[in-house]
């Protein structure tokens, strides 16, 4: 392990992180909100600590190996996370319990986007801006790590992205170095984010709203700078914009830079693992749609807006609500939540267990049944054109179990905590899959949860985006050991 | 597909099944219950049925091929379920509707225990033992199905019990024949029933009730004479008992076998999956009597017993009750229902998973976690001292998903069908895992449930018997084509 390398590339990912903390700060200046103070305290102190681990260990240097990688990967959430609490513990008129400060952090980072404020209509708008912002750069990290990280790490599988590269992408490798990639992503999520800004512009938002919802949409976080979510606007275009750059924002960023690059748009469609996300989106909202109007929960045309708007926002995990679905027929709001499980493709924003992952399990499930049918037989699994290998499977495999029994974990840690089974099991999901909002206590914030729960909903959050291995590993001893 | 021949078999199981009839015919003349007329009938239907179509057939004979195998055992449960259920519809007094006598009768024969009948207490004696003489029938069954045959067609990485039996069983194959097995599987089974019977009897249960719960014991069945099951008698000795011959029922079969025969006790310590069977057991116990008494829902002697108890009785998936644990702190019945998912060993009368499938599962997972930091080591995944082929591991992988996979469809069938969520998500766990009583509006028994949930409850308690794949291998158009 060599820590010395580690400990100096935290310390400058803490000083750039500082940085964040001044956009703010100008706004809060500029709007006279009371919380520039706040945000220059985060911004002295992020600044000074990583400048300090910085100045002991500036001059260490060395390649660094897989190990390293896992811990930078856990650091970077960790760190960060703990760190971006500052402005909401320090902010006048808020000043969050710890607890509460890190789960905002956390949430936003993750780009979870489960909230424990209440009364966001009231709140100073650089602290809105700040949530908002967390998420956005949550969103661009994870792209970055999980296409150009993730592949070599080898987690559950994610080295299907690396020596199998289905689709379009076989032929042509992504910008080999990690900077050169980091790049590419970044661009692309820029440009998404402008386009989502003046498309909610042009539908009647402020530019303010425009521009945080924007973030929170590309980044598939969730967070809304109105209680009521994107049901404070009650208008029919921003639903169905936001449903789009949704649905993007959940497609690998890595087939959108090949799409992008050659400007053929069946690129999306050569891609299997986008097609199947696609098609699988689109039955969710047939059902949904369906279900809706069939128990006259709305008219025909609601039900389509709704039930497709919602079913994009759950299934992509990005947890915005226009309506209280919670009280929706509750076969609307489970099966929503079961989709959450498969979240959208791997490289995108999304949380969940990963298009990718299901569809291999699919697979696998129906070539079993083959299999028994015909026991003698050899019958390959494949991904577009190519043969997956038996080590990369396994790991899809390990990923789905060990996900479950994570599942599993929290939920009963929460149930052990005194939490009833509706608001456990909904608060597990929304946590793990980076989803956001829940079904019971949790439907609309998190604020009334025990502070036990809180941290181990925390811990749900990073065990979800750092895909439960890159966390898990670093409890085992063997990891430690040389 | 050997049709005539797999008519033959049927027409003969049907024709040896009517023989069931008779003795509860002899229990209503001996009780003049009032029953006899239905039970003669029901014989007679079944023998009459049966016998035809063997009539038709009698002189079909040929090797049967793997497929084969699926249907003659997916018709086993499903001809012998809906000739089962005769004796409810016809019964005066009784005159189910066909969703709940088929319901019962399922139930019955797939050990699962779920019953839709209340005043247990005031039924005719024959009908009585003729519910828990399907379980114990239903017990033998799968018991000789899941060591003779499912080993054969692969079902869910069986053919670990075949390629790769682990342990003590490695050096001495299971005499050969099916029928030579089923003989000395069943033996151990009747061995196992007469002191069950006997040691309930020396505790204070009359003789008929003794015999009654010793085939719901051994079958791991759960039904009960009476409707505070188990806690009618308020006999902590009768608890003890239960809890012992539950354990060892929960055990595979084979190992009994090969233990009795070589009388040498540590043959159950050398088997990989009884030990993990039994540490999660135990693990288990732990857990739950700590909570129980941390929480002050009973005294520490009351914990212990009771705890105890129901943890057994659940994790093996009896489903014998000694108190209304659905009202205990709500961790306590969601954690016992979590535990129904592994149940007892393969090759036992046990529901759930198998402990074999989720220890393969741990053990893989843990391995993955070695992979990612030693990415290039070759790492074995070993039962026993076996190394296990990659085709059995992918076969338990499937096997696991597509399990997951049907729990999800049938809680959502469920959910459409406007049941509330704690009720589904119990019901669902109950029945797939042939477990039994579940929470919320099923915690005593299926009777006030809908007609169409009944039928889809009967459809889950078959797929969860016929370990899944056995029923969905069948709507397969490959399985129907040469
Ligand atoms: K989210
Ligand atoms: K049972």
């Amino acid at each position: 392990m060599h820590f010395a390398v580690i400990a100096r590339i935290v310390g400058i990912l803490l000083m750039v992180f500082s940085a964040t903390m001044l956009i703010p700060a100008i706004i809060s200046l500029l709007a006279a909100d009371g919380a520039v103070m706040a945000f220059l305290i985060a911004f002295v102190l992020c600044f000074g600590c990583g400048g300090i681990v910085w100045l002991f260990v500036r001059r260490a240097r060395s390649e660094l190996n897989i190990r390293d990688g896992f811990l930078v990967v856990a650091l970077f959430w960790t760190v960060l996370g703990c760190f971006g609490s500052l402005p909401f513990l320090l902010a006048e008129g808020l000043h969050l319990p710890l607890s509460d400060a890190v789960f905002e952090s956390i949430s936003g980072l993750t780009t979870t986007g489960a909230t424990v404020i209440t009364g966001l209509d009231e709140l100073p708008v650089s602290i809105l801006f700040y949530r908002q912002f967390l998420q956005w750069l949550g969103g661009i990290g994870i792209i970055v790590i999980a296409v150009a990280i993730l592949p070599i790490l080898g987690i559950g599988g994610m080295q299907l992205y690396r020596a199998e590269t289905p689709g379009p992408v076989k032929d042509s490798k992504l910008t080999p170095r990690i900077t050169g990639t980091a790049k590419a992503l970044f661009l692309i999520y820029l440009y998404l984010t402008i386009a989502c800004t003046a498309a909610y512009w042009l539908a009647g938002m402020s530019g303010f709203d425009a521009l945080c919802h924007a973030f929170s949409t590309v980044a598939i976080g969730g967070f809304s700078t109105h209680d009521a979510s994107l049901g404070y606007f009650d208008n029919s275009m921003i639903l169905i914009i936001a449903s789009v750059f949704m649905l993007l924002a959940g497609i690998n960023f890595g087939v959108h830079f090949f799409a992008w690059r050659s400007r053929r748009f069946y690129h999306y469609l050569r891609d299997s693992e986008t097609r199947f996300y696609l098609f699988a989106v689109l039955v969710s909202c047939v059902v949904i749609v369906s279900f809706l109007a069939y128990t006259k929960t709305y008219t025909v045309q609601e039900s389509v807006l709704l039930g497709v708007f919602h079913t994009i926002s759950i299934a992509t995990t990005t947890g915005f609500a226009a309506a209280d679905f919670a009280v929706w027929p509750a076969f609307v709001p489970v099966m929503l939540i079961l989709l959450s499980f498969m979240g959208g493709c791997g490289g995108s924003t999304a949380g969940g267990m990963k298009v990718v992952r299901v569809m291999l399990i699919t697979k696998q499930g129906i070539r079993e049944l083959k299999q028994l049918i015909h026991p003698h037989a050899i019958i390959p699994l494949k991904v577009g054109n190519k043969r997956v290998d038996a080590k990369t499977v396994s790991a899809v495999w390990s990923f789905f179990a060990v996900y479950m029994f994570s599942f599993l974990l929290i939920l009963l840690a929460l149930m052990a905590s005194n939490m009833d089974y509706t608001t456990a099991f909904s608060a597990t999901s929304a946590t793990l899959n980076n989803l956001g909002p829940g079904l019971g206590d949790v439907s609309a914030h998190y604020g009334d949860v025990s502070r036990s729960a809180k941290w181990v909903l925390c811990y749900a959050m990073l065990l979800g985006r750092l895909e439960i291995f890159t966390l898990l590993v670093l409890f085992t001893p063997a990891f430690w050991k040389h």
